[in-house]
């Protein structure tokens, strides 16, 4: 069921100088506590490149409170903003010492007797950023976790929060597309790329997909539309007269993603419709997103951006479009319409090996820590 | 009450190439109806610099028909749209021949049986662009004026259907502002730019000004302190520190208003509150807005655009919302609390020089043809 594909990425963004107050997160302390086999994790003290400040250490486990959940973690993923927070560059951070990690998928062992919503066997994923998933065991406040069914892939639950959450939000919250409408995508075989024109797809949205042109393209191509691209073309091909042809058969699409900027931004937003909407939710060119100002005036297209954190922490008590968001991308997990993208699987002991993979530029499979 | 400004100017954008469709206009025709001393106007029978196509020619008067209007035209200003569309190169033109001008205030003359809210003497200006306004007189469809009230200054009215509107709908249309928010503003000396100082004045929100560096800023800066701007600064003075003590005092902006584009834009930016809007309407500098990918991501910026004729035509058959402006703004004329910008007032004979004068770069006061 998973695919093997090149280039799957996450958005990267050059960030501004930290300023944001610090994420929720379990307190953490290294070998202090005794009783039973201590939980391992990642952590890391201070701020600076992966390789050199975290460190595989046993873990306390502090006592399970009245609202607390004791959880076995299973997998969780590397992501491009788990590296930038251990880098302290990231505009949220973990107060130190901190678990690395914000992505994966847990199962519970026990529940303190205040808990209600979780029982043990069930599977936990991070209801937030911060979490410190790179760890083999650890003890949470039950309003830090999700509860996912555990009848979909591992894989699948341990890489559900960050990229098709970000994938559903934003095909759903600026542009109101009914079937037959189409979206346009840079970055389109990104992770958060996979999943829109999987979960385009099976809402009848088409989806025009921009990627970088490569040695093996036609085999990108086809693999994007064996997950349900309707188009796949280069960034050069934007600025090319035979865009039109997609346009006989596909409607100017009124929404448009960008996980790019720079160039490959302007000349996506030039097949926008009047009055529709570009959401940038990543940047990978390390560019900014430069727009003529005649695209503003005389074409009323509108720009937005998207942040999956934050959307979270303000529909924190908003239980009810968290769990419609979950439940969908849920369903379409099991009717195989929603795919992992392609893992490489790493024992947590050769994280090393992992963060490298992780860091390489044009990596072309997400990696995942077994726990 | 008119004050002599230098560096007024209007929005001026470098333009797709044309597709849209030609504007409504009244039907011209040179040199053939005989009744009368005939009207002289400015006319351009093919696209070209307005120096070579223009020419002051007799035109004749349409016979009245059931709906129309007689006006005997008082003033009308030189924009840079006007410029633009004899040049072919805006995204709206009139049929050819046409006579020039978007702008300006004429007094009726008589009107067609079927004429109902218009009667002789009335003031009126044009209800949308291509009017053609270079003229003495003309014979207009009713639908195509609005009865402006004859007791604010000739200038005023000859100037208020492209700027202060521009200025009142940026203000009113995109971010809900309460007395004591504030707004910035780049270009803060162009016409819109003084329309939007004394309108956020009168609402009691505050304005953050940028101008471009000159020998002579304090002045400009005097000038626009005195139209009631609460802040002034250069573009140099964006990216330092000293901004900060701007914020002591006054909340950051959640609209800020962009007629420059590039640099300066970027800089404005940065002070925009978290999701907050940035209109552009203008684009001087002939460079693209440029955005970092992180304002959008991590501080939800929205960028939107405006332009007026758009505005005009979505809402053509809203006599309620245009009606609403038109009083707003006569009010705050009457009041003395919007006044017309800078004027160089130009017989219709002479419209060579206001032409060239119009078209040098760092105009400082608006051409208008009395005619």
């Amino acid at each position: 069921m998973l695919r093997l594909v090149r280039g799957a990425r996450s958005p990267r963004v050059r960030t501004p100088p930290v300023r944001s107050p610090p994420v929720r997160s379990p307190p953490v302390r290294a070998r202090s506590a005794p009783a039973g086999p201590r939980p391992l994790g990642l952590l890391y003290e201070r701020h600076g490149e992966p390789a050199a400040v975290l460190q595989l250490k046993d873990l306390e486990v502090p006592k399970l409170g009245d609202r607390d959940v004791h959880v076995k973690m299973l997998a969780a993923p590397i992501n491009p903003a788990d590296i930038n927070m251990i880098q302290g560059t990231y505009p949220l951070l973990s107060p130190l010492p901190a678990v690395g990690g914000n992505e994966g998928v847990g199962e519970v062992l026990e529940v303190g007797p205040g808990v209600t919503a979780l029982r043990p066997g069930d599977w936990v994923i991070p209801a937030d950023a911060g979490l410190g998933t790179w760890r083999t065991r650890g003890v949470f406040p039950e309003e830090l976790l999700l509860k996912v069914p555990g009848d979909i892939p591992v894989l699948c639950a341990a890489t559900l929060s960050v990229n098709p959450c970000t994938a559903f939000r934003v095909l759903a919250d600026f542009e109101r597309l009914a079937p037959g409408d189409s979206v346009i995508q840079n970055g389109a075989n990104s992770g958060v790329g996979q999943a829109v024109i999987q979960i385009a797809r099976a809402s009848g949205i088409r989806t025009i997909n921009v990627v970088r042109d490569r040695p093996d393209l036609p085999k990108l191509v086809e693999r994007l539309m064996a997950l349900g691209a309707d188009h796949v073309v280069t960034e050069e091909m934007l600025r090319k007269p035979e865009m039109k042809d997609i346009f006989k058969s596909t409607p100017r699409p009124r929404l448009a993603l960008n996980c790019v900027g720079g160039k490959s931004t302007t000349e996506m937003l030039r097949h926008l419709q009047p009055k529709g909407t570009m959401v940038t939710y990543g940047g990978m060119a390390k560019q900014p997103v430069m727009v003529p100002v005649s695209a503003f005036i005389f074409r009323d297209v509108r720009l937005r951006g998207f942040w999956m954190t934050q959307w979270r922490k303000e529909h924190a008590r908003d239980q009810q479009s968290v769990a419609a968001m979950m439940d969908a991308l849920c369903q379409l997990i099991r009717r195989g319409q929603l795919t992992a993208p392609a893992c490489t699987q790493v024992p947590l002991q050769d994280y090393r090996t992992a963060l490298e993979a992780s860091m390489k530029p044009f990596v072309s499979s997400k990696q995942i820590l077994l726990l």
